[in-house]
C-alpha cells in the first residue's frame, strides 16, 4: 500500500497547507500518515485562550480533537507528537521516531513546511526535523537490521505569506475533485475560524494560476515548491 | 500529431544539449522541430577557420550539413534562420516568423537555452526570442484569424558551465533508451570533436544524480531548468 | 498640486494593479496622471477578438474608452501612447515624450510593473521605458532649459503571479477607504470581467497581510515593491 | 510611553549600528531598552587583553562602564544577559527573559544584526534570539495571563561588512539631529578606538546616498533592513 | 608590453572606480587604455550646466580636458567615443571598434561597471558592450585574418550606492602605493567636486576591511566582482 | 611550516572534494591536517554494512584505515573526531578542539564542505563548526595566553551534487601534477567505489573549464567557493 508523510508543527497546519493532497492521496488509495509535531497550543489557538478559565490541558484535548476530525474527513490517519510550540523544541528521540515512522510506511512523498518563515520559526524547524529523519532513514547504518528507505520527495507547502517566506510555488496540484472535503476539514477548525475564508481564497488563486499555466480546467489548487529535482521519463 | 519546438542559437547547440529530448519524443511520435537561429559561423566553428582558404560561406555550408544530419539521427525536422552570430541580432521578422511556426505545430513544450550565459551573448538571446514569440502566439489580436495557442512550458537546457550562467537543474530527463542515438548525432559534429567526451560525462553525471534523486535505474540524463511552474494531477 | 504617474504597459493595468493608489492620491487632491503605453490591443482583448467582425480600431476604441471610464471614476487623468503591443516596441521620441512629462508634472511617485514577468515582456518593458524617462529627467543636460526633477520613488504593483515575476511585496497600501472606487473602475473592464474576482480576492489577501503585519483594522491592500531605499525621519 | 527595544550581541554593538536610532528616539520621548546578551569580553576586547595582568571579570567590568556610559548619553536604559561570546550561547530562559521584556515595554520595534554574518556567529544568533522573543510573546498560550503583543517591526543595522554579510539598505534614517550624540557615545568605547572614523565614515556614507534618494539635507544616515513588510496609509 | 582595458560609460567613471587600478597597473609597466562611450554630458555635468550660456559642445570639451588630464596623472591612453548619454545607445559599429581595439591591446583584463544600476542605465549597458565586443574577440570567424584573444577577466568595479546594484565586493586590491595618483586624479574633475571626498572614504573603507580580511597593511583598496571564476594554481 | 587545514564531515569526503588541493600543498612543504568528524559509520558505508555480522566498531575500523592509507598518499596528517554521523552532533568541547588546532598549526587556509546540502545534513554542519572555531581562535579573550590567529582563508568545497546545494565555484585550482596521487587515494575506499569514476569524471570536468577560463593548459581541477572577499594585490 503507498503512502504519503505530512510533517505538520501545528495540528492545524496540515489542513489550510496540504487538506487537498492529502484527501486526494487518501481517495487513491495511498496510506496518508500525518505527523503533528505539536498541538499548536500556545501559539495557534488565540480563541480557546480567551475563554475563561482555559488550561493548556484543555487546549490541548480541543486541539488534538478537532485535528483527528479533519483527519478522519480527509482519510488520513494522525500522530500527535506533542513536543510544544512557540518555541518548539525536538529532542533526538522525536527525530529518531520519525526515522522510525518513515522506515515503516515509506512515503512516495513527505510533506511540510517552507524553509524559511520569519512570523513563525516553528515551521522551518518541522521541515529541518522531517529532512533530517529522512536522511537517517536512508542511513544503512542506523538500525542496521531495518530496510533503508529510497529518495522520497520532499514538497514545501504554502506558507501564511509565501513571499515573506522566501518560498515559491513549482508545482501546482490540481485538487478540484476534493475541495469539499478540504472545506469540510476546515470546519473543523473552531479555534481558527478566521482562517477559513482566507485559505479558500487561497485556493481559488491558486486555482486560477494552475488553469493559466497548463489550459486545463482547474478551479482549486495548491501549490507546492520542490526540495528535489523532478526526475521523469517526460517533460511534459 | 503532438510536436516539440526547440529553439537553438547556434546549429549544434540543440544537439549537445537536448539531443536526448528529441530523439525520445521523435521515438514516441512526436513531430520536433529545430529552429537554428544561425549557423554558429564566426562564434563556434573554430576548426573550420583554421583551414586555409576557409569562407564565411563554405563554414555555413558545412555547419548545415552536419546539422542536418545530426537532426536526420535523432528523428527531427531542421529549419535554419540563418540571422548571423557573434553576435546574433533578430529583426523583428523572425519573430513574427518564429511565432507563425508555433502558431502552425502547436508544440506542447519549447526547449531553448539557459537566461543568463556570460560566454555568450547569443544563448539568452534566443531564449528572449523563443519566449517572446511564444507571447505573441497567445495573443488573440497577433493576426486574429489563426487559431491563438495555450500555454506551452518552456524548458532551458543545460549551458556550458552551468554555474555561471545561474541554471539550475530542476527535471532530470531520463535519456538512457536513446542515448545510442544522441552519441551519434554528436559524431556529425566534426567542428567541434572536443565537445563529444564532455557532453558524454555530463549525461553520465546527470544519470548519476538523476538515479540518485529517484532510485531509478538511470545511466544518461539531460537536465532542464522550468521557467513555469508544473501543473499536474500528483506530486509523485 | 502633488502629483503621482502611473506608468501602465497597456491599458487595464492600471486598475487591477494600482487603482487603489491612485483614487486614495486623487482624492488627497494629488494630480494623478496614468500613461497607457498601448491599449492591449493585441495580447489582452480576447473577448472582444471573439466578436465577428472586430477590427483593430474597433477594439482600440473600446478599450480606450473603458479605459478613461475607469480613469475617470478613480479620480485621474488619462494618456494613450498608442506603441502597440505582444509585442510592444518604444521608440526614443516616445521615451523622451514621458520624460517631458515627469519634468512637467514631478511626481512624487513613479508607480509602474515588476521588473520581470516570464509571462508578458510588455510589463517590464513598460517599467525600463518609466525608469529610464525619470534618470532622463534628472540630467542636467537634457533639454537644459527646463528645470530638472529630484528623486521621485518608484513602486512596482503586483503581477498577476507575482512569485514567478521574483516580484516581493514591500509596502502595503491601505486602501480600504477607496476600494468601492477601485471595484466600481474593474467594472469598466468588460472585455476582461474574469479577472474582477481575481483581483478582488488579490485585494482581500493584500489587505488581511497589512493587518498581520500591522495590528491595523485594514480589509483591503495593494502592495508594492520599491525599487529605492527609504529615506525617513523614523523607523515606525 | 511608547518604547524601542535595541537586541545588541555585544556590549558595544548598539553604538556603531543604531547609536542614532536610540538617540533620536529617546530625543523623542521613547523610552529605550538596550539588551547586551554578552560583554563581548572574548571577541571584541582586544585592546584591554593586550594589558598585562587583564582578567575576564576585570574585562567585562570596564566594558559594562563603557556601555553604560554610552547608553546614557544616548538615552537609553541598558541590561547586560551576560550570556558570553565567541561563541555565544542562548538557553531558553534568557529566551523567556526577553520575551517578558518585550512584553512588559512592548515596543514599537525592535532592531538588532544581520541575519548572516560569516566573520561573527554571534551577530546573526542574537537576531535569531530576538526575533523568537517576538514570536513567543505575541502567542496567547504563553504566560496566559499576560497581555500579547502585536506586530513591532524588526530593523537589522548595518553590519561591519555589508556586502558579506547579504544585508542591504532598506531604509535610511536621518540621525543628523542627533549626530553629537552618537559621536560622543563612539568616545565611551576606549577598547575599539579603531572604529570610531571606520563608523563616522559609514554614517557620512549613508548621509550622501540618503540625501541622494530623497533630495533632502541629510548629513549623516543610519540604514536598516526591514524583516517585514511596510504597512502604511502612504507611499510617499 | 601587457595590457588593461577599462570600459567607462561616462568621462569620469574610470577616476572614481578603478583609478586605483589603472594607476598601478600603468605603474607596474602595463599599456592601459580607458574608453571613455560618452562624456557624461547631459547626466554627470550639473555644475557645468548651471554656469550662463554653457553649450553641448562646451561641456564636452570640458569634460574631455578633464579626463585626459587625470589619465595623463594615472599614466593611461585614453579614448572618446563619444556615443551620448542618458540615454546611451550604442550602435553596432561602436561595438566592433572596441572588439578591434581588444584584439588590437589583447588586454589581460577588461574593467567596467556594475551589471545592474537602477539610478544609472548607461552604466550597465556599457559593462554588456563591454562583454560583447570580448566574446566577438574571441570568435574565429569575426574578422578571420586577425587573431582572436584568450579569455581576459572581466572585472566590475564599485558603483554608486552598492547594494541597490546588486553588487558585491569579491577582490579588494590594494592601491595603497597609488593613492597619492588616485586622489590627484579626482582632483581634475572640477564638475563633480562633490565626489571627491566620498570616494576617498570608499577608498578608506574599502582599505579597513581589505586589511580586516588579509590581517595586511592596507590603507586604500578598490573593490571589484568577478564575472568568470579565478582559475589559479594556489587557493591562497 | 606553513599548514593547510581540512574539516572533513566523513572520512572519506576529503579525498573526492579536496584530495587535489591537499596533494598540492603538500607536495610544496606545507603541512596539511585533516580533521574527520566522524567516520561516516551510519551514513557513508552502505557496502560495509550489506556485509553479513558488521558491527559499528568493525565499520569505524575499516573507514579509519581506508582513511589514514589515502591521507598517507597525499601526504596529509589525520585525526578523527568520533562524532557520529547521520546525525552528526557537535558538543562544545569538540568545537574547542578544533579552535585549539587552528590556533596551533595556524593554518593560511581552511577548506570544508559547503553551506547547505539537503542531502546531507553533516556537510554544512561541519563548515559551521569549522566557521565558527575560526572565529574563536581569533578571539583575544579565548585562552588569552595562547596567540590569536590571523584571518585564514576559508574554501568550500564541491558537493556531490552542487547547484541542489547552492554552492557555485570561484576558484579553479590546477590539480593536474599531483592528479595521480588523487586518484590513487579514491582507490583506498574500497567503501565507496561507485564514486571513483563520478568524482574522476568532476576533476575532467573543472580541467575543461579551467581551461577555458584562463586559456591555459589544465586536464583536471577542483572547484572551491569562496566565504570572504580576495584580498590582493593585482587582479589578473
Amino acid at each position: 500500500m503507498p503512502s504519503l508523510l505530512v510533517v505538520s508543527a501545528h495540528s492545524a497546519d496540515f489542513v489550510w497547507r496540504s487538506g487537498g493532497a492529502v484527501a486526494l492521496y487518501a481517495s487513491r488509495g495511498y496510506k496518508v500518515v500525518v505527523v503533528c509535531l505539536s498541538f499548536g497550543e500556545r501559539g495557534e489557538s488565540a480563541k480557546l485562550w480567551k475563554q475563561p478559565g482555559m488550561t493548556m490541558e484543555k487546549v490541548k484535548t480541543d486541539r488534538r480533537a478537532e485535528a483527528e476530525k479533519a483527519a478522519a474527513i480527509l482519510g488520513a490517519e494522525i500522530q500527535f507528537y506533542d513536543l510544544g510550540d512557540y518555541p518548539m523544541r525536538v529532542p533526538d528521540e522525536a527525530l529518531y521516531r520519525l526515522a522510525g515512522l518513515i522506515r515503516e510506511i515509506r512515503p512516495e512523498a513527505i510533506l511540510s513546511h517552507s524553509l524559511k518563515d520569519p512570523y513563525n520559526f516553528d515551521h522551518p524547524l518541522a521541515t529541518h526535523v522531517a529532512q533530517e529523519a529522512r536522511i537517517i532513514a536512508q542511513a544503512h547504518g542506523h538500525e542496521p537490521d531495518r530496510k533503508v528507505i529510497g529518495a522520497p520527495g520532499v514538497f514545501l507547502f504554502e506558507p501564511h505569506q509565501p513571499e515573506q517566506c522566501e518560498w515559491r510555488p513549482e508545482v501546482f496540484l490540481d485538487i478540484t475533485p476534493v475541495w469539499d472535503k478540504k472545506r469540510a476539514a476546515f470546519e473543523c477548525m473552531a479555534a481558527q475560524e478566521h482562517l477559513w475564508e482566507y485559505y479558500t481564497r487561497v485556493a481559488m488563486q491558486r486555482g486560477v494560476q494552475a488553469a493559466r499555466n497548463s489550459g486545463k480546467d482547474i478551479t482549486y489548487a495548491e501549490a507546492y515548491q520542490r526540495v528535489f529535482p523532478l526526475v521523469a521519463e517526460q517533460l511534459i
